[in-house]
């Protein structure tokens, strides 16, 4: 019914995660109303991004290509900070999940993205991860410790424990990050699972 | 925290409608492990739309812009169409209604598209809107019947009740669409507006 143009556009955004066909159509909508260069800057940042960012070779994190760099060849700014730890590696799912620790300030360690986690329900299984990469980092980088920071949920916990299996062969320390109480949280409303995590995790007072 | 390309994408993709920074940062690492060809075909279908569909001149529903046309001087399949009754315009809010009653197939006029409805908390008047140029359309051209067609909502009615002052002065007939129980609908579920609607909207029966 609509224009091509406008059905594709629909149909392109469509696509994406979380956007049915209602709010498809809705962007799209916007799209059109909006000025040139306000859309037309969001298609650049598209292209730009396919165009500049890919993983990082060691860790998978996104890494930004520097000029000069061949696609895909390029470490990330953090592989490439010569203060950090080079023995730790903190394991997450996501490029995301670095940010969230790097807030931290705790942690001075490098990183390996899984880019994902194992979820048999969406045929996720280790295969579709950087597991191969990240064992073979141990050897060939003289990783001390490997924290493993997935996310305290189930698919989360099972990447955890399918990599302390793998692991338990190498010479390396694994340790998993805390489940329990948020801090400030309140005894009453915590659910029972995160109560049980938090008292199986106690430790002693010094 | 994020390489610039990465942030100014997540940046770009919050400003949408209905995409929240969460949104914003999953679709943004979709569209990072989506191959490239996928990726550039929604950048390409963005700058497309903007390049080729404007503002139909007459009608102001969106319209394709044929090869040799200006830019903003095109008009929509619908207004080209010498078959359509060209004396009954069909005022409604948005280009996407269009399709709505074309699904009908009850309608053979033309129409005409404010571009929203009246809606003083987000700041839209009737200068906002395209009312201006159905004004001018009823004499240019010689339009007998004006059927307003917004929707059945504060806004529509307060549009509807709006245009029907101005449109008084003029040798025009307007109408309303009627409101009422949906078709296949139950009177015991039905919310006391909509069946005080369908009461005051009542026929004599033949």
């Amino acid at each position: 019914m609509y224009a091509a143009p406008v059905q594709d556009l629909i149909d392109e955004l469509g696509r994406l995660p979380g956007i049915g066909p209602k709010s498809a159509q809705r962007i799209a909508f916007y799209l059109l109303k909006a000025p040139s260069e306000d859309a037309l800057r969001l298609s650049h940042a598209i292209s730009l991004v396919k165009e500049r960012i890919s993983w990082c070779r060691r860790c998978f994190n996104v890494s930004e290509t520097a000029t000069g760099d061949v696609a895909g060849q390029s470490e990330c700014e953090i592989c490439r900070d010569d203060r950090r730890d080079k023995t730790t590696v903190c394991v997450v799912e996501e490029p995301r999940d670095i940010v969230a620790v790097e807030k931290t300030r705790e942690y001075r360690g490098r990183y390996h993205v899984l880019q994902g986690a194992i979820n048999p329900i969406e045929g996720v299984g280790p295969d579709q991860l950087r597991v191969r990469e990240l064992l073979a980092r141990i050897d060939a980088e003289a990783i001390v410790e490997v924290i493993v920071c997935t996310n305290p949920n189930i698919e989360g916990d099972a990447t955890a424990m399918y990599l302390a299996s793998l692991l338990r062969a190498l010479p390396v320390k694994v340790t998993r990050i805390a489940s329990g109480l948020p801090v400030g949280g309140d005894l009453e409303y915590a659910d029972e699972l995160t109560l049980g995590r938090a008292l199986e995790g106690r430790r002693e007072l010094a």
